[in-house]
């Protein structure tokens, strides 16, 4: 190859091809995973529901992340250009870190990484005003409170963000909200303190201008936490995903996001890098699975044999990798293209591994659920777990099929441009 | 076609070619599950962890249910010809009624037709001794004790169930019981009174010759309920699926069952009905997730019209019916030859139903659950606690991948044996 | 099970259980095509595309077939009572020897058994006047003429039946006919001799009253066969599928069928059966490719051990019997339906066997053609052109899509009633 | 992102990702296929069994080729480092080349790309004495010439290369060529003038030194050409696949490639850069499918509304577009660790992509033949034939069980090797 080229470095994308630095915050991710987290997965596991001990836990472990500086990694140098709040790492590295946590329950709590506050608080350091800032931002950087976000409801179709039906009222200098959620996850904990929350304020507005986001203290009068819902049957503690109904909530004028009508435009620019985070946390995920399926069938014996010498156990195997190594470079594509040409370019990509990953992740877990059998859905294993959390991957920000929609319709629209330029 | 053909009445297989006898056993549990059990779904989906809550309200339906003379439908006329016991249905005939079970929890509990207790009923009532039914039977058919089966062990794979490493000793009067359980369903349940456990008398025989059940009080010095198992987080209560451990448990020689050696021939008797049972309720299972994905996506709105009106849904509801249509078709034709040539001219239809209607049920109500979007995979409707039994149900009495095995042999020999006629 | 009960019957079709009548003629068809088709299979795949060496050994079984009385067994006795013309098997009866016509290609044309002639003849047996049937009936059942059917048109997505641009137009005691067909299966054969021919007279009336379905005689001036259609590189001689023109072709009133404008009826009632015997040769073909993997890998030999052994190539043959068995049930109980209530009570059964057995087979036969390795692909074995018309099948008639859809709207409609009757 | 970093053109890969120079090429063969190579595919299709015609076709497209410098593209940077031979691409480079020609038949022949000269000559370049070059290598270069592989075998699995019964025994100054071949692609043209042929010189070395290749000119006395395979019915001419056998074929020992017993070796080394070019062409068989599915069901309408507006045909373009993407990464990825790394650290990838591109792209073309109907089958559209071809991709070489088995193995090779560096 040509030197020089551009293409020379393609597909580098691994521990190898990062910075300097980025490499060194890998390693002492990957290194603090193995020393302080993966010990206590057996115990977080059979634990799953003490609520309290968990988060004694985690806050435990964030002690020893802050420590180590490997603290608030998710902050982009984008949003975060002055490094203040962050690693300042790009997309691409980030990514990577990402996969690691996700081959551990709690490692993103520990790395104060965890969604919905990842999010939430980079809504806050790109649209944050001071007192915002001051006020939600310092505290959730620093993991005193906890936050959640008021985005799906039960009553109407989330596949389609214009149905939202919550209210955001102006009267005076005060909003007065009103709304039913749910899946509002990280609202069972109390640490929860804050709430981002998306309603209407117009809705004779252009479509995508009827929505507003607005800070909703958890402790104001007219907040209502109904209930934990469950995943499967996990409640997944000590978070959770609760059903919050918000009554004449009166909060300052000063809470709203960016301004009235702009809710579905930062909502937007919410998604990319989160589902950035979810899909490598996916891969770990994945990789995870499959470490776990080729340490048991090497260790099962059946028919006198190892369950690794099956003919069917290793096509299993490989099916694994195989989409494990497919779905990791679309992923690292997304990130990449954000990286260097922003989320709007990168919207076909991301659009994609919303429904890639997902699907990818539940394929690969089962197969080792099948291989581990009953210890497989039980909570011996984490397999169980990661199985019923990407399963509502592939329903959280739009169902699968709304996103293969979108994938659809970029398909058509680019076809159609061809066509013309050809003409 | 000509009168009098036997395939005549080929396929009417439904209500209408059931005797006037199970047709109206069948129209009455129907009746009976609309009227008191469905009533009931939401609140016992809720409180699917209060474990009296759930065992007092199946104790009201099981005294309503006996009432009406709907109780003991499982035991099938072959096993108890005098219907001493039980109804009396051929496997066709309760097959069908398992199917209505299998659209509502909790069902087959309210009709004393739950497993494990049904196999151990049918154990007991084929092979039971005079004092062993006087003892163990006459409670169970009157639902006043509930009982579990001890097999799985978490030690080795149970796939190959030569692998078993329980050991049942004699000594004297008395054999001496110890073993690893788990999975051990119903034993989580404080009315469960019996383990039928299996272990080896005697590893030295043949390797179908080493295995004997045996009768265990679950209150005899020795027994310890360890835990319960959760699977994809739902702990099943109050029955659940425990683990067990057995050590130097003493039991008189007289609860030992048949025979010393030959507990690898009970443990196949007990497995063809079982599984017809099973399959039967999955069925059950996906014909009920289907009616909430109708009813689901003609109420709900995305994009201006009913989800109902989308390609995709309904391409996926028709999917639905294809596989449910032709699941039960074959599971009918196994319990068919069941009644009318046994169990082991069963075997292959045996082997291929429980492969094929757990996954079935597995791809219908994930497809259900997926038109729910986050609905489907809480407590609010059975989607999620009906796909992780159907999951489990991919691995308990052997993973799909031992039957696939099986029905391979069995074509291979069947082809030598077609090409052999043709020499 | 109660004895006297219709269920009894259940599921005993096989060749044991029917009428002693269909079994006679069942197993004469087997013989023959062991003792007479099978030894020519090599021949004819490897001269696949010398048509008049096809058309010769299919005249020569023919009356070897015929003097058997092994002829025209398609003609279902609903349609033709008094077995005049034909055999007067049931649809179930006529079912499972079309399956044995499936194994083996050019044994439907051998028993003069093969479309589109069956779903002409049965077409004029029922709406033909005397005229018609002693013109063009008696020759086909002599099999001393071909005939084609003259539906799909290149122009419109025959997806949907109204599409049909054809014309049919009256002037005086004539029809012109004017159309552009393609997939005019049999065309190619010199010996076809007469199209039915479907086209609109009315674009004013009802949606389904304005076609009518005429007979045109392929010499008639204006006909013009302009081109065989391959099927993947298949020609499929001698019938082969044609692209044909019919310009200002004019033919006498008297050769419309059952009046203008019942063209839709027509074809609708010729679909039922028509259906049956496609999938129930799918099932055939099916069972073939099975019969030649097991055959195959029992012989080949890999690293050490045959094919046979290993476990990825078990699980295949295991889930190819999983299907085949799911599948045949499904046909069957359509036929049935079809014997005892008529075609419109199984239309859901029929719309669904239509996306069932194509995908059923194209599954198992590419299973096939994989452990076959290159022979798999080429003329040396059936599975490539089994493949390839199994392919087809997914799109003739109407395409997948079009059946779920059908099938999509009857769950719906039966939802809605189920619904209204619980009010 | 910080500046320098290796990753930060991660991913560029793509037109604009290349070398100037790379660029050029890209686009000038871009430019050709539009202009001389895709008016003429309409033409080729209906032709397809007009050997003749076909060939004169190409031989005019490569004299038009040549003039414009688009010649010998394959021959990578590695194996030609002067440049001597051919245009000194990368193999990422070339690949992205290789996806374009695959949108086109006949493509790589009008190049003289085309396998398996390709494969041929890079062997020659890089083994070949300066006779050998001068006798065969040159003419190939200069498209005087055809040439065949003589590799499988019809008697033994070749998913076992080890299996190879061909033998290959020195006689004086002589080597005396025995073996029955077949697939063998390109010996059906009469300018195929060289067979590489694999046989065995001596079946007592360890199992990968038995192998040897050696040069048999197609006109020695004693090579037949047995007879031309088909594919699905396709022939492929003009090259097709032959099955040709040698019979006591005297070559003189200079004839011999690189040495006796290295024959293995060279496959091997063979193997990597062809299996790149076939998954490039393969993803660009998958784009045009994809294009022509765009096309068609942008102007076909049924029930009132173009096809594409139907919500499965959406679902099925999207889901294209997801594999499509991944899979071009995998390959690229390939490519680049080829580049970088050589052949045997990149075998992994090499296993993964010959078992990901075939199925990615069968997947695609069915999907786009559904939506065409019956067109999507004929020779209208280059869809069957590209169906066929894919179909084969996942035999030749090597069945995909073959390359699943390496890929577990490596899996549970670096799981061991990750556990034990735990230690």
């Amino acid at each position: 190859m040509s030197s020089g080229s551009k293409a020379d470095a393609l597909m580098t994308v691994s521990v190898e091809g990062l910075s300097p630095r980025a490499k060194e915050i890998h390693s002492k991710v990957v290194a603090f995973i193995r020393q302080h987290i993966q010990p206590l997965e057996d115990d977080i596991l059979r634990k799953k529901s003490d609520s309290k001990y968990i988060s004694a836990k985690i806050k435990d472990l964030q002690s020893k992340a802050r420590q180590q500086g490997l603290w608030n990694l998710f902050l982009p140098l984008e949003s975060d250009p002055g490094m203040k709040f962050g690693a300042g790492l790009s997309n691409v590295e980030y990514a990577l870190i990402c996969e690691e946590m996700g081959k551990c329950p709690i490692s993103p709590a520990a790395f104060n990484c965890n969604a919905p506050d990842t999010g939430n608080m980079e809504v806050l350091v790109r649209y944050g005003t001071e007192e915002q800032k001051r006020t939600w931002l310092m505290p959730l950087l620093d993991a005193k409170i906890g936050s959640c976000f008021g985005m799906t409801e039960p009553a109407v179709a989330s596949s389609d963000a214009t149905n939202i039906q919550a209210s955001i009222r102006r009267e005076g200098n005060e909003y007065i909200v009103n709304g039913h959620k749910w899946w509002t996850s990280g609202a069972m904990d109390p640490d929860c303190k804050l709430c981002v929350f998306m309603g209407k304020t117009d809705s004779s507005a252009p479509r995508h201008k009827q929505q507003t986001m607005i800070l909703v203290p958890m402790d104001a009068p007219g907040v209502k936490v109904v209930r934990p819902l469950s995943v499967f049957g996990f409640l997944d503690e000590p978070g959770g995903h609760a059903e919050v109904t918000f009554t004449n909530v009166r909060v300052p004028v000063t809470n709203v996001l960016l301004g009235e009508g702009r809710g579905f435009e930062i909502a937007q620019g919410r998604l990319g890098p989160g589902r950035i985070h979810h899909c490598m946390r996916l891969i770990g995920n994945a990789e995870r699975a499959l470490e776990l399926m080729l340490q048991r069938t090497m260790d099962r014996v059946a028919f006198g044999k190892p369950l690794a010498a099956l003919g069917t156990i290793q096509a299993n195997v490989a099916q694994s990798r195989l989409e494990i190594e497919q779905a990791r470079l679309l992923v690292l594509k997304a990130a990449h293209k954000m990286d260097h040409y922003g989320n709007r370019v990168a919207a076909p990509e991301i659009a994609m591994i919303k429904v890639v990953t997902p699907n990818m992740a539940l394929n690969v877990i089962d197969r080792a659920i099948q291989a581990f059998g009953g210890a497989g859905v039980s909570n011996d294993f984490p397999l169980a777990a990661m199985f019923a959390g990407a399963r509502t991957l592939r329903l959280a920000d739009g169902p699968d099929e709304v996103h293969l929609r979108t994938v659809a319709r970029i398909e058509y629209g680019r076809h159609h441009r061809r066509q013309q330029a050809k003409l």
